[in-house]
């Protein structure tokens, strides 16, 4: 923090053929609420991703892929930017959905979800996925489980990476051929855990929930930094954070984009200051919230600091 | 509404260089959310800004001049994009303090308020505001309005006018030099209306809380088509809402960017959908609204849709 | 505050035939998030009702008449709890519409608009009028509005006052009955003022913005203590909040009912921690902000406060 | 659904000694808002509760315990009102800690968090939990897994079941007592979840991801009918809501409390109408949501249930 009263707010004006990042140093400038936030957050996820001693990690919460946001997530991995992704099943699952060439569509939240069902259609706030995929999904899923050595113990983020290397595009895919690891660990809270109850019932390969720990956790101490970017809340965020509790290490970069409000407690919209009081995020560490619609603030975030990092 | 599962969603890439304009198009590709809804009221306002049939009504509400959102007000002003302005007292008493030569500050909300108020400075959020320019605030109001004839009557958008004329930069003097109306309903409710309760013990000029009625309603009876692009609700929202309402006719385009929320049936955070029932909006009106802060979304859609008008 | 680490959360047990006091006060012994603060809120709200050298004054904001809040707040002015009233001019217009008669309805937010409009029905999210309703108001407003004297000039609050000794029940007849003010400085954004504008077309009455401003900041000015209880935002919470500014004191109580968030800015959603760098609210004063909606916090606060202080 | 305009609104007045539930009866007379969906919520799970023939499921997430509801859930659990129980891993570390003598406490979200840590004081927004607590939590952890046997394969259920057996009061202890299962598919994203990492280093049990979804399956395969109430989203409410999927049945009645949105499209704050259209709830289902903070609306609907069930 500067000095109080020592940057001024400057207005915003908007000049001609504004590029997203141009936009973004103007909102820096302003300063204010959630712009300003923004601006923070395109300067501290720069810094982090320019440090090249810094263990980047992502954690990825919400339907963020049914509304357009793995593309930029699979960017991220195919440019180096995300060592270690954390996601929940839903992400995953609609982004073996998209990569097994079933599409996600626009559709309405002022709709008649009754008539909905009797027309096969599921909705996700205003997208719409036909029934159809899921035949699709199943069918590509118990094939690809069915690879599995009957008998043998595997852990969740092998699971995804088998997956992973059935799939030509999408999260999963890219991040098998950057050799990075996915963690899911609530995969059975997902069309991919219904999937495998499935086939657990003729074939028997055990899924060690614990299995992805250890070599999370000799990251972690290995680590001479470590960097969040959380979008969303829930199990990835929580996930992410306390990975580093073990070690002597905290988090010295963090940005978390959510909608979600601290005042009910809940760790989804927890500020990273109340993660410092834990050692999840160190106490000089730069951290920023930006609250809002990850639908809006992840692609402005990207195509920033993209801007900064590539394009510049 | 296309038929469903028509358009597909479109993951979103960023690429090089991308203007404001380009990544909303992307947002509007991928179609979901706040993203999408953002991607469609840049569609809808440009097609507002482009009806040469349409009165262009703009609401202020939020403490949105103290964040640097003044700047892109007074360019809409300039560029001919605002016909009707209505905002809260606060709006134009911030306007008035940075057209006087003070400034708000960068700040922070993790703060201790009483040291604060120990230093003389006020908050708003993240923003500071040094006690001192109220001082400066002070010593212009009283003498501009000294300027008002004793025992005169006045409305309140000639009041402003009045300022307006004073002042050499900001919202207020740029509408009086485009010579658009600002309208205030609640401007007891601010530091302008503090100030004029000052002024009243020494001078008598009334104000007259209806006197802008009739010029207004004459604008809203006799405009071919309306239009509102609403930043927040309050009393702006509303005023301006409420105007077609004794009109046989209602607005065709409507934009409001909100941070509140329906479910608590306030009219801030009440849908365009429910305006429909009322018959503020017509039944046929392109209406969308962005659930977000408007330091985000008002620069991104300012800047896209300015990119489309005058810049392509 | 306590010592860090002093008082423990006391898990909550729902008990036989609990009363709302009884729970709040088990909310209390949790003492965590919104119920900690709602339990806070009726302590202080208690201490304010039953601190003599206290002015009570009230913030009405949000649809909150339509929705069965107005009965609460007129048994507030018939017990004597409330000492100066402002409210928007919505709450206001809907209060007559039941004075008058006409009935609010139970509806759903899930609903065709146009529709609704079709069957002549205003929709306030869940809540359904009539528009019959306001052709007894109209009706009702034009002949009230009809016994001013031509050419006079008069206050809001006398404008209301007028309107109240007109009807036999509800908020505005109970203020005149207890002879307290009820301030709504800006009643020209309502339904009121429609109709205003409607009888001014034909009969020249002034009503002056500022006539009310006086008798408030003398109010304010010999104000030993004051206190404000603030249902939601918008102008109430400011204009209550602002008219002890001008005064050496400011407020040493004050709870607020809000669904606004404080980090897009608005004046609604600021903490009132906030408050106290401005000098609204004394340093020393105490405060506490519960969020969520007023349809479930003020019933429940009225509930465990008047057992507090009239059934126990 | 009533005719529109059938069910007049009726106004709130607070009675003597009121209870909670009869406060809960004047909000659904009132029917507005969220005060109306707390007492169409209270309905619902009355019926739920009193149906024989219907499972009940209960989700619990967000920092429940920690705020002094885990008390409500195990009572819930004693009285013989949830059949299965789904929860974060954090809901039940807290519980744990309570359950071995440790408490939390009464704290602020206005500090310094830096302070607090090196204070040893963990934050939960205004909730306080000593380092402390942790250390009696490994020592408590570290000996009940050290009862597992080597080489041994366990569901996460059962390691639950196992640590319930070791607790004499709280939650986990309840369930036990009850014989409910208790699910808690993210396990690893916890303290508990660490903590048998550590155990892990020294001795091998295998924790089967999946082992718990046969038995679960079968229970909602021969369920006649089922129920839930959903306190926060996350992933006990997509677990639960996902659970009847593979069933030709559906949620038959359905109460979610959320803080969250819908607009943001995050499972977490999806309407139940939504969900109809993935047939997770029936197309005849009776659900509601009510949005605020789940440490007013829980109490107040045990409270308000309770009485109806047990103490009428």
């Amino acid at each position: 923090m500067t000095q109080p009263c020592e940057m001024p707010v400057t207005q915003i004006h908007v000049s001609k053929k504004m590029t997203v990042n141009e936009l973004v140093k103007a909102m820096g400038k302003a300063g204010a609420y959630n712009g300003g936030s923004l601006a923070r957050a395109a300067d501290i996820w720069e810094q982090m991703l320019r440090d090249e001693e810094t263990t980047k990690f992502f954690g990825l919460a919400g339907a963020m892929v049914p509304a357009g946001m793995g593309g930029i997530v699979s960017d991220l991995i195919k440019t180096g930017h995300i060592d270690v992704l954390v996601s929940t099943g839903a992400n995953l699952t609609h982004d073996i959905i998209e990569a097994i060439g079933c599409r996600h569509f626009h559709g309405t939240a002022f709709c008649d979800d009754i008539e909905l069902r009797h027309d096969e259609i599921n909705r996700i706030y205003d997208v719409y996925l036909p029934d159809d995929a899921f035949v699709h999904f199943e069918e590509f899923m118990q094939k690809v489980f069915g690879q599995l050595g009957e008998g043998s113990t595997i852990s969740i983020s092998a699971l995804l990476e088998h997956i992973g290397k059935n799939t030509k595009s999408g999260i999963l895919h890219t991040a098998v051929k950057k050799k990075i690891p996915v963690y899911c660990p609530a995969v059975q809270d997902s069309m991919i855990g219904l999937q495998y109850w499935l086939f657990s019932q003729v074939c028997r390969v055990t899924v060690d929930a614990f299995a992805d720990m250890p070599a999370l956790m000799d990251r972690c101490f290995t680590a001479k930094k470590a960097g969040a970017m959380l979008v969303g809340g829930g199990v990835p965020k929580n996930f992410i954070l306390q990975s580093m509790l073990m070690t002597p290490n905290g988090f010295g970069y963090a940005v978390q984009l959510t909608g979600d409000r601290p005042d009910l407690g809940g760790l989804s919209g927890a500020t990273l200051d109340e993660a410092r009081s834990w050692g999840k995020i160190t106490e000089d560490a730069q951290a920023v919230t930006v609250y809002g619609d990850a639908t809006i603030t992840l692609p402005v975030l990207a195509a920033a600091v993209m801007e900064r990092l590539h394009h510049g």
